[in-house]
């Protein structure tokens, strides 16, 4: 096929465990029988179990530079891996060989007060780095659903998450990073500025490469004053129509929400089964609710936010909202938040197979979409379940069935992502808003963005990793391993 | 030289010439001696004249994919220009050839008020989409100093300006562009949405390229809902150090100002010799101002602004300010911000000879800087002027000196450069906040960013345009001609 890139790999030999060892110690390295399985996998395995010959762990630049040198010399495939919560197989080490645990490099360096920025390890979680910031007065904008997260992971995949629609993706939060080249060089991206003109970003170039063009061992992040007060709505409508037409409105009405998630009926039926409580609406008087909009203003203080307040109420009005309910107390809204963060485990709790996609669309596409993925999977037998970060167009879409066996499901599944990717397309689209690639989804990459620039991009990973040694196999690269 | 590229290009033929001639025809292209002189220079003249063969101006896509088909097939070199504001030297054909103009290009295609996107050809002047986006109800958030750049060449520099202390720089809303590779294929990088993780990000690292990896013709620039009130205030110091002193401040106050923009002494006096008109304070009951803020808030009306107001007047009194002077009325916003955009004319008027530089520095190192570079300066016999975004650590710093000859300037002006741009990377600062690096700066760029790094940008180059024919000479590609 073209395009695919013909390599043979060497094993880790004794000899070269041995020089692994010497680098990160007995304590921190796995091999062979003693591997544990979870590094086989991320949070899909349906994507396919991979085992690594050796795993290490590493806690410095030092090490990761020194394990990238031996793996280099010695022809060894490295996978990194934070803490495995990808979707798309992306920390999956296909070609087995050396998978680089970031996990223990799980330290916030330094907070930088003058200039509102935080130097930290790569593994550092989202929830460790959010609860640290807002404890220092700061916060942390980027806010993806999944908070054990490494914040290396997040980089990586260049994560958005609920409050992108204010605040922007991880992306726009990176200032600089420390990063090991496959050879083993490091290299420093990027200064503690928001502003520069001064060559080709490689900065940006490492966002969202999945670990495939280098490996980061050091962040600087952009944090903002943390805001003082916050208030959620919860704006309920009778279609799905209905609701997302509500979403340029209130864009318009130059209320900078922090958040506009969106999810439909299905959605809340099963958060409540798996939560026990009922959270949010699905009747109001007598009328049964198609989707809800979750609104947060975030602002000096409630008084402050009176007028956009007022705007919202008129503008979901307009809208044919059927009401707007207030979320102000720290008790409602933290049920509130928590239950709209429960249900991708709400959905895998209640479902046998599932596989997922991770679309962006226009915001006015959104609608349609949603019709076309659902009627594509009641023609197959597939049960679509969906929310999303209506705000930014990009929606979780979950292919589910009880009934099948696996292959049977793949089959039906792979039906239903294929229409859908290529209505994704026709919109105007792209296959990812955070999962990313990984090698789940690298076919639909390619279609999506055309040969010419599916070829640019394996190109430029040949630049990074000329020997193919980095997370071979994801984003762009089809490896085809020699007899 | 180590890096340097050994290449001869092809003189424009009648043949070539006849080619071109039918892609844009008779009324749309120059050459030999009918080449107007305007396109053998930029706005800094200082660093070489070149002359190209042929200019040619294109109207579209189509046209600028012809033009690149024939000069690569033809093996001669093509250099894109805008309007030709820049100030290193990004769009002089070092080496002849083809300029192609993209002023033609200036459409402003649609708006999708459903995404708040715009969709335009590169060549509309940034005023104009300004202006445009306004009578829209809508905002193009950067402000670049130059107005009547083109949009394309704001992109290529990655312009930050007046408000990127809140709103972010160029890069930030550039959702989606067309590009012709050097090749003439063409490519369309990028979607109307806000949100991707779909492979490694071209249109990141098209951006502030130059146009050194593809001709941009289309962009997709994300607007966003006008502000309904602004209101500006100046701050003035006794001193330089307390007046950089109270940014920090200012920015974790959570005021969240628009713009934080700083000056001294000695530009005020020369805008106000420039204007004719003192619109800045230069001395307040008898003490003298050594330098001042020029600090703008913005939000809903001047009511709702009133608790960000007070607080600004707190900060600014506790940092040591001399007096908060407000800026409210129409006539008086028009004058203070058009006495701020006319810094650089009327150093420029009033200086014979004139080198730049656009270093961005941490915040808290702006006051260290200034001062080393004054003192490298008055040490050379060169006189520093200064002025800059202060919120984000930009400084647009002038090394003027009237008396001696251009040879003698030439070698005085070098001197400061080389200890400043030294200085720049000892304190973490990127050598080009928003001008860039065209040809002038290319060397302060690799001793910046080092040998490996400076190297994958060459190998980048190299992937993107493997001919070398796309605006060679800069960036990062030095080229020495084959004799």
């Amino acid at each position: 096929m073209e395009g695919k890139i013909t390599k043979t790999y060497n094993k880790v030999s004794p000899e070269i465990l041995e020089q692994l060892r010497s680098v990160v110690g007995d304590r921190r390295i796995q091999f062979g029988e003693a591997v544990n399985p979870v590094y086989s996998h991320d949070e899909m395995p349906i994507y396919g179990k991979y085992f690594p010959e050796v795993v290490c762990e590493a806690e410095s630049t030092e090490e990761v530079a020194a394990i990238m040198k031996i793996c280099s010399e010695n022809n060894i495939p490295v996978t990194p891996r934070g803490a495995g919560t990808g979707l798309v197989g992306g920390c999956v080490p296909l070609y087995g060989g050396v998978v680089l645990s970031t996990s223990r490099m799980n330290k916030i360096l330094s907070y930088d007060m003058n200039n509102l920025v935080v130097h930290i390890q790569p593994g550092v979680l989202l929830c460790d780095l959010a609860a640290d910031a807002i404890a220092h007065g700061l916060m942390y904008p980027p806010d993806p659903g999944e908070k054990t997260a490494t914040v290396g992971g997040n980089v990586s995949t260049n994560a958005g998450g609920m409050r992108a629609v204010k605040y922007g993706v991880t992306r726009d939060y990176v200032l600089a990073m420390t990063v090991v080249l496959p050879s083993g060089e490091v290299i420093k991206l990027g200064k503690t500025v928001c502003k520069t003109s001064s060559g080709y970003s490689l900065l940006h170039l490492m966002i969202g490469s999945e670990g495939t063009l280098g490996i980061i061992t050091e962040l600087t992040l952009k944090l903002i004053p943390k805001p003082a007060y916050d208030i959620s709505f919860i704006v309920p409508f009778k279609t799905v129509e209905e609701c997302i037409a509500a979403v340029p409105e209130i864009k318009l009405a130059n209320l900078d929400p922090q958040s506009i998630e969106f999810f439909d009926a299905d959605i809340v039926e099963m958060s409540s089964r798996f939560t026990g409580e009922p959270i949010f609406p699905v009747n109001m008087d007598g009328t049964a609710v198609a989707a809800s909009l979750l609104v947060t203003l975030v602002g000096d203080s409630q008084e402050a936010l009176m007028p956009q307040i007022r705007q919202l109420g008129q503008v979901a009005a307009g809208a044919g909202a059927m009401d707007v309910l207030v979320v102000d107390t720290a008790e409602r809204k933290k049920a509130v938040w928590a239950a709209r963060s429960s249900f991708l485990t709400a959905i895998e709790a209640q479902t046998r197979f599932l596989d997922e996609m991770d679309v962006v669309v226009p915001v006015d596409k959104i609608a349609k979409f949603l019709i076309f993925v659902r009627s594509a999977g009641a023609e197959t037998g597939i049960t679509i379940r969906n929310f999303g970060h209506a705000g930014d167009g990009n929606l979780h879409i979950y292919a589910c069935a009880d009934d099948p066996d696996e292959a049977e499901f793949h089959r039906r599944a792979k039906i239903v992502m294929d229409k859908s990717y290529a209505k994704c397309t026709e919109f105007q689209g792209q296959v990812s808003g955070e999962h990313a690639i990984g090698h789940a989804k690298k076919e639909y990459l390619r279609e999506s963005v055309g040969d010419t620039v599916f070829n640019l991009m394996v190109q430029i990973k040949k630049v990074f990793d000329p020997l193919m040694i980095l997370n071979p196999g994801k984003v762009c690269t089809n490896l085809e391993e020699a007899e």
